[in-house]
């Protein structure tokens, strides 16, 4: 396992794989890496002949208030875990090699990313997709690995691969759970013992709102107050959405059939958790 | 030379050519080429070991009022053209091909796009900065060449290029003129024969504001008002704005000294007519 730390040679390195017949599988990520990632990256590896991890925590998806200092960092750690999962190169570029002047070029997505996560965070999803872009055109060609865990990035991501001809398939894969279901994220060492313990709610809530779902009756809307009555009842949460959506446009649903999504979103003390589960009607 | 009307023949066409070893020339065009572009895609052959023409009337960069139906379009002729001058392949894709479905992605460039052109257009760069984003992706790692004629367009699609660590070259090349000095540009076709008699003095007003520069106590806001002076006194012309600007940033140079550049623009009959001048002080 390689670590690289500039945009040149990651590139060269990237390219001259390709010229020698390799697929290449890229996993964005912002480190500290978990089970999560390294599901990614283990599926990326049956997929793709060699397989590049990308480790940068993104300032530009932070707002002004939110852990951009605080967020965890462990790149020894995150080798070991990518190295161990078959990944072939880590790319993590400082903060200058990314950005060596202030950037002036910004990519949005419009509508998609203005709701849900994009409301509680402005600018979050500018910044998600202007570096992602960024990392896409610095890897080139391949097949990419994201979370559904972040489902609205997922969907930000697809629109602008599509939107922006890129030459990247963006694949989704499913979310990597706690043995109590809650989602893996590196925003759980927030969590006090406490707050560890009730922090399953939020998945729970999602299961006894796609439960809902199926039963006669349900509307998109006695599917929203399932889940929120669910989560106000456990008082260390503080809610910030609960939605029922379309799962390609995240607007919200008009009715039960076919698939949706529920997305939620709620903090728990200095952790912001979000979670999301599909149901098909 | 080989007409290619789909982005995915258009793509594995350049990817086999560079898998073959060979540099592949770009020169992005909205069609209707004249010698300006002929002096682009002969620069290229000379440089790459194959060219390709993009002919693609962008709609994005247009605005509501402006002349996106009327623009001249002639795709048999730049196909001829195109075979004249070396290019190995003219991309002429359909709108529907292009944005099979309205584009959600935008590629904005902050104050670069928000000045001059993009005062009098607004949304112009924005429109300009998304299709460059799509071509260059669509294209892959290329050397692409522009005209200094649009020279804020230049320093935008410069300066996304960088931001978005496109792997491209970007290559700009001095604007062409007609023997009285007038500036190529596929609107000129709009001028009537009287208009297109007095055309070149947007020329020699820049000439003037040149010579100004030079002159000892001159400052920028002289030099504005000597070129603004000599438009004006032409009565078929609508003068839209003359600067004089820092080249990289294109903002107002506060003093001349370096590298400045004059910037004008101005409505002649249907036609908009924009030109500029480097000068070193």
């Amino acid at each position: 396992m390689q670590l690289i730390e500039t945009v040149e040679r990651w590139r060269k390195t990237l390219d001259a794989e390709r010229l020698a017949g390799a697929s290449v599988g890229l996993v964005p990520t912002m480190g500290y890496l978990h089970e999560g990632h390294a599901a990614l990256i283990r599926r990326a590896a049956r997929e793709c002949d060699v397989v590049g991890v990308t480790v940068f925590v993104n300032p530009l998806q932070f707002g002004p208030t939110e852990d951009l200092a605080a967020y965890p960092r462990d790149l020894d750690a995150d080798c070991a875990l990518a190295a161990r999962c078959e990944a072939s190169f880590v790319f993590a570029p400082a903060v200058e090699e990314m950005y060596p002047q202030p950037l002036r070029t910004a990519v949005s997505v419009g509508d998609l990313g203005a709701r849900w996560e994009g409301a509680s965070r402005p600018g979050h999803f500018e910044g998600v997709a202007t570096v992602v872009a960024k990392l896409f055109a610095q890897a080139g060609p391949c097949r990419a690995y994201f979370g559904e865990k972040d489902f609205q990035q997922l969907a930000v991501i697809r629109r602008l691969t599509l939107d922006l001809s890129l030459p990247v398939d963006v694949v989704g894969c499913p979310t990597v759970r706690e043995h109590d279901l809650l989602a893996l994220s590196s925003r759980n060492v927030y969590l006090t013992p406490d707050e560890r313990k009730v922090a399953p709610c939020l998945y729970e809530a999602l299961l006894a709102g796609a439960a809902e779902a199926r039963a006669r009756g349900a509307t998109p809307d006695s599917v929203r107050a399932v889940i929120e009555r669910l989560i106000v009842a456990v008082p260390q949460f503080t809610l910030d959405y609960v939605a029922v959506v379309d799962p390609s446009t995240l607007t919200p649903a008009s009715a039960l059939s076919g698939d949706i999504r529920l997305l939620v979103a709620a903090r728990l003390g200095r952790a912001r958790l979000i979670d999301n589960m599909g149901v098909t009607v």
